[in-house]
């Protein structure tokens, strides 16, 4: 099974932005650590602060991977061309978000990309990742 | 480790109510095969179709459990009484549901237990339930 | 034909309060007129001021009557709950009001259980509830 | 007693549009089968697709008839027009929709005529202007 | 293939009001010389600033176009039943509006025609008629 | 000068409608008063029910009238098309309401008309159409 | 019969400000005007920029004249307090507007004055005033 | 003089929930003081956390109790059924909220209880039941 | 102890105004009689119809005052720079309305003050007033 | 005459995507079509997903070309800097959607580019594009 | 050149009202240093915690200054008045705001006078007023 | 100091976009002046289209500069991924804007950025970026 984790804008900088919150692990860290513990699993990371740049990515992967694991960041929240470009990628995906996005700023709690995903983990930390490798391994 | 998943209104109904979604494994089955995989925890069920049955219970389980896992189902929605009952409690709680609540009507966008609970699980199946557990574990 | 008629909160009242309005009959008596009248029919009738009764007897209701004649009262327009139980028990339903719930306060307009009944029947008193019966006698 | 039903924009289509919502019976069909059911009573029917004539035939059935049943169509929702002509009439109307307004688009919801109206019977199909009859000869 | 174009309210005074923005020709000169552009088309034209006539002129036109070009004038934005009788023609039609209605009053952004026609043609002025024919004819 | 007074739908029961709020003169008895006292003006009057009637009363009044004084009744709240007549004759129109419409619901606060036309009388009785032929004459 | 004219924050910038508009006659010699027209009346007039002074002297109004015919000026659109004490003082009141206000920006649509006047005129430049006193005049 | 206190959702954890803002009283100590104090009065103490117990009270109070001092916590924002309950109990009743309602998040703003109470305490601690006692006893 | 009484717009008329509603006992005769029944408090009044006026009271009382009720009538709905200076001058404040303001206009249910003032007392009458003068006694 | 054809995120994948409605022909082959129609025209093509991209090649645009047609796709509905770029570019604009966007989701249907272009194709499949340069040429 | 500061409700306490986000200095006290840093400028301030008052102000200032820098504290989100006063003054204008309204309620984000300004500083602290002073220095 | 000025979108066109509104003067040449008279300061520059390039230059600014001077052009009012980026960056910003954004659209008139700037200099031309820079030089 091959998953791709795709981070939007400014998750790039987890571990040294708000440390009390997001842990000082980076990302980098916490996704060598995903590795090894998925080793079987074909696992990929991408992540870029251009909204263009994560389509491109979405449509190339089309035929590349069997599930998406996406925390499109803020883009979430204003994005319609990428909840637009994984509806045609037609790729399982799970939404991810490190904070929990319904404790927080009303803008927030709206995400274009929730409705087109399978489903929605928010709040459950880095963990969350893990939780979603788990769900698509689980319905295989 | 003492957990509580809690239940609301028409989840006693799932395996037979809509089975092409929920399939047909009722949850008392689900349940049943959680508690084997999860033998060393202590972990216990309760539904009710009764607002304040909930928050009873809710009541009750204050230094009686280290998490709960709350489906609120349509209570979700309406109820602030349970919310409150659950930031009285304070219990660390994970809000899970079955069904993705972002795809579905406008009004089951809004769940008053998403801001006070740690995080959401939505539309990942009863696997979420799993995932919720998962998650108390690995925090731990 | 077996139809269950469920009334919901206050209108275990009917018949003293207000009586310039609803007149002074209770429901009681109305039901008693009613199932005489329909004396070939399996009438049933069921009160609770509690909306965890109500959808528990849903939920008993299903596989033992053909039809459904509901007056939610309040809970029309604050329980997604009983909407729910009565779309997952499948029970052809007719919503019943006894005042014109579309000339008072602009809260009462707003029905959960009108989208997934039938349809409605508002503001013509006791006799709404008659008429329901007539309507699924004739649809027989 | 004298009952006049009064139908708006595109009823007159019954029958032939949307069959296997509406039957292949036309209105006119149904209305014979009415009249013939209810011979001793002097019922009329109306029909038309202009606001304006159905404003002329409400005001023209002043001291005319004892009751109006009323399914305004598309213009329930538009024409205040309409409810005001109903009001300045001051003829006890009940207003018919043939199909559950509630459960369809939202600007289907409001009709400014349920106010002014005795009542509302919708989404029973044709078997509301029946309903619609006998709650006007139970009343009398 | 027999097309109608269909004008509402005010359209007949195209070419006396307000020549700056719509020119000087009259619509009936226009349609004069579209018809002579497309004389292997049945092209017929007719306006009304009577709401109901121009239902009428729909319902007539069911078995008897291939298509329909409607402009409805101020009634795109207020009238239901219009759009109700164009979906119960079922007749393929095009909405054209000669000026850019969404650069206008907030209230003409919305037309209850366009989600129910195949598409929009607004702003381009006269010429979106004959675009529309066009339209039509490379569908066939 | 000359001066059509145009009225809206229900305008035609002024008299016998409510009397205790518009008195028992019907609208024809209080126009002749209105011409004896303004002998020396071209006044007419014209009343229908329906919308484009009144639309196309107003194309015809271009270059026959020097003020039109306008009640489009209940169609000053849903009528666009009627305010584009008026802006398309180009006729100075002054708008006048019997009851004070900023004194009832909440939709008859909003007319279409207001913002073109050069002024608002509302509430001031029959005597608001006095007054508007007064202002044109002191204008003069 | 005494009449007072109410003039709110700004009117007495009259004649000087935006002459375009409103002419490059004062307030003050229009008043002195008005008197000598209507020398038979008790016609008084009171202008302030200050919310508190327009209150007191409503207060002190009463009793002291038949009629007030207010132009709030701004204040109609924010002041609950003016509007509360003309419904204290119980004098007849009419409500003047030099400007359409239904042709100007949103927030000028709504005055808090409006529903507890006999009713309105706007637009009518100063002339509405003395609309205002034919009106208290005709009335009597 | 007799009067109730009737207590809604999770005020029962009064004293051990969040102690900083409430105290470390709980309302049952609170209540014995309260009897105390007023001797001469028949107050009684009711509290449940299920909206239908509380219908039920309040039905069960109609000649039973002269005045109903209400707290019905979080219910006081989503039951219409309660404050139709007391509307149908016809009992004077005096509504209590003890932390500052107004000052919190806007969902705890409106309270459907409020508009049919006689009035309203928020923000005065356990006192404002005290209060309300002194309200019923000087209304007498 | 040190109280200030703070009375907004219009209140100077109670007992003149609507005395079926406030009695016709004048704030003047009341405030005598708590002054008397509160002997041992140094108790002062102060109304204004200014805003102005009211800010700088309360500017002036801080130091001055041990706690203010305040009853800024319509200003409480519109007046963002009273709540401001209630804040800046940091005294304890409780918010007082002789009338039940939930149960009046929609735009009557939004007061700025209520969110910095500890409580509010609504509804109550004029006795409002003593249980708020009860509340500070209390607390000491 | 100069045409660009400028096309925003997900239409570089038009002819695989969604087949079923956008057909099996990719956009580079249709408008390898459209360039062999108008091979009089001198008529370019430049499609990305990325915001930032479209605007610079909007700016590069200025004096290349005497028309852009534009089918920003999710970007219509998100991107005011597009819209700015075009205003600030003076190149006449069509927008074309080759679904119906009035037809979808509630937030297509606000285009910010719709205002500032000349007019609107949307719904008429790729043929839109036709009809778009058809437009520029008989403007011409 | 001659400019004048225009403060609003509150400012007075500019200094010992919360110090820490202030300072301790007095608005007074900074203006002293202002006007000696532009010993050149002819520059005054008012401050007033009377709208009307502020109104009387701006009135007074035509012809007696070239600029107006003003900060209507919480006049800002409430007062037509005072925005139409500088509208009609027509004196050049910029808006201060020593807190940063932007970031605290929702009700501080809109200003009547920013549209109506040249422009706005907020969040600057007192510096903004030295700012808007170099502003209307540059632009000489 | 070091202090980074940051355009957005479209902002790379000003001297040569509208110049009768933003002047001739490029914000090369602009910027160029700005470095002169503040030659003790590191001032750089730096302007994109694009959204993420944006974002990518405020993470590289993290430790590099004292101060941001943004204007975000356009994305001010859609992208909440800069607010976030600069939140995260922690560096000191401050808001412009040259033209007035408070006197436009509605949708420009909410900045996502605002909130967690220090404040905002909006309208005053490019002379703000000026004023922004001896912000940062006065605060030192």
């Amino acid at each position: 099974m091959r998953l791709l984790i795709l981070n939007g804008p400014n998750l790039n900088l987890t571990g040294t932005r708000e440390p009390e919150i997001y842990g000082n692990q980076s990302f980098e860290d916490y996704f060598r650590m995903l590795k090894e513990k998925y080793a079987v699993l074909a696992l990929d990371y991408f992540q870029s602060n251009h909204e263009g740049a994560l389509i491109d990515q979405i449509h190339a992967s089309r035929n590349a991977y069997d599930g998406i694991i996406i925390n499109a960041g803020a883009y979430s929240h204003t994005s319609i061309a990428i909840a637009d470009a994984l509806k045609a990628a037609k790729i399982p995906t799970v939404e991810v978000h490190i904070s929990n996005i319904f404790g927080r700023e009303e803008f927030r709690r709206n995400s274009y990309i929730s409705p087109i995903a399978i489903g929605v983990i928010s709040g459950l930390g880095l963990d969350g990742y893990n939780l979603a490798v788990q769900y698509f391994i689980n319905k295989k």
